[in-house]
């Protein structure tokens, strides 16, 4: 059956989260078919407990090799129990953020190489890609600007992580969203939401197989 | 530092864990250089969060690939925390369970294949294999009896398994003990104790770099 796969990746504080629920709602009443709101790392009871323990400051003796197996162990089960199912029934699945995620953070920000990086996901995933991706570009100076206005402090383990973490992890999703740039759309995050928002739903729609959307 | 690392493998009910204590015990005084005994999965505070996670028998609906890639975080943590500055600081390790066991247990017993369960293994271990592996040899059907009675029914979610999953582990074994025949010692763990601790024993001692013995 036919089903379509949708993800959104960004740097931390590039608005992802708001803007896929902004689009969501657009695009909701235009389809034919069922759809799954999702998020990474998480999306299933045990994927989410091991988002927890990811992004728990408490683990701050985490290795980055340790880091990157238990993203790829999180969105191993989040395929299992969420995606794939989802898939195989003909949904639209909209997930907050997927594999480039773990290649722009674990194998740049973290210096473990994206081939190593890409390598273990795609035993997570079974080698499944998104359909398209959006990715929302902001600098990330003015994420973290963002975050740190919104959070109050409340930061978790990632987003603690200094500048230099996050510009390497930028320069990251730059290689990333070169190498694939025929499945990655990029849209300038660094405008007033609604407009970023109608990019995306335009995106989305054009990529849509016909028989997924309304007449 | 000339160190040495030293791994015990066997199926569940091989007795591992006691014939590990008795050859430490033995091995202690001969040893001019410090020594440290670990296990798998486990061995530091996030490895062992991970090895709870990875046992708890309320995660049934844990699939194979999350199940191989925790075992992989958790080992890539044991090897960051302890196992590489052990080495180090050329000390002898002792660890219950290593690769080995996710070779035979995710490889094999759960159908996921040798060469992708190693690649994954190679991330978390950098490659750093043991100089020595003991094989415990006993039959799934031994060990699993063995269990039953030690453990009066308080059996973790892979013990819980059944015995046709326990025979393709040992299967996976007998796989991997021809395949690193160099490395791998088997040792037959169906007969006494003491006799099953003496041939351990023998087989370190023949091992262990001299200059890390006492004279």
């Amino acid at each position: 059956m036919k089903s379509f796969f949708i993800s959104f990746e960004g740097p931390d504080g590039s608005g992802k989260s708001t803007v896929l629920e902004q689009v969501v709602a657009q695009i909701a009443p235009k389809l034919r078919a069922q759809y799954l709101v999702t998020r990474e790392p998480g999306g299933s009871k045990i994927a989410e407990q091991i988002r927890q323990f990811i992004l728990d400051p408490a683990n701050i003796a985490m290795s980055a090799k340790t880091e990157a197996l238990l993203y790829a162990a999180s969105r191993s089960q989040h395929m299992a129990e969420t995606i794939i199912p989802a898939l195989e029934k003909g949904q639209v699945v909209f997930s907050d953020r997927f594999v480039d995620s773990s290649l722009a953070y674990q194998g740049v920000g973290r210096d473990l190489g994206i081939e190593a990086v890409k390598a273990i996901n795609d035993f997570a995933t079974s080698g499944i890609e998104p359909d398209v991706t959006i990715f929302l570009d902001v600098q990330p100076e003015v994420g973290l600007a963002r975050i740190a206005k919104d959070h109050g402090g409340q930061e978790d383990r990632l987003e603690q992580e200094k500048l230099s973490f996050h510009q390497k992890v930028y320069q990251g999703y730059q290689w990333v969203n070169q190498q694939y740039s025929d499945r990655i759309e990029v849209v300038n995050a660094n405008r007033p939401l609604s407009k970023v928002v109608a990019d995306c739903v335009k995106i989305v729609v054009n990529r849509l197989p016909k028989e997924l959307l309304k007449d």
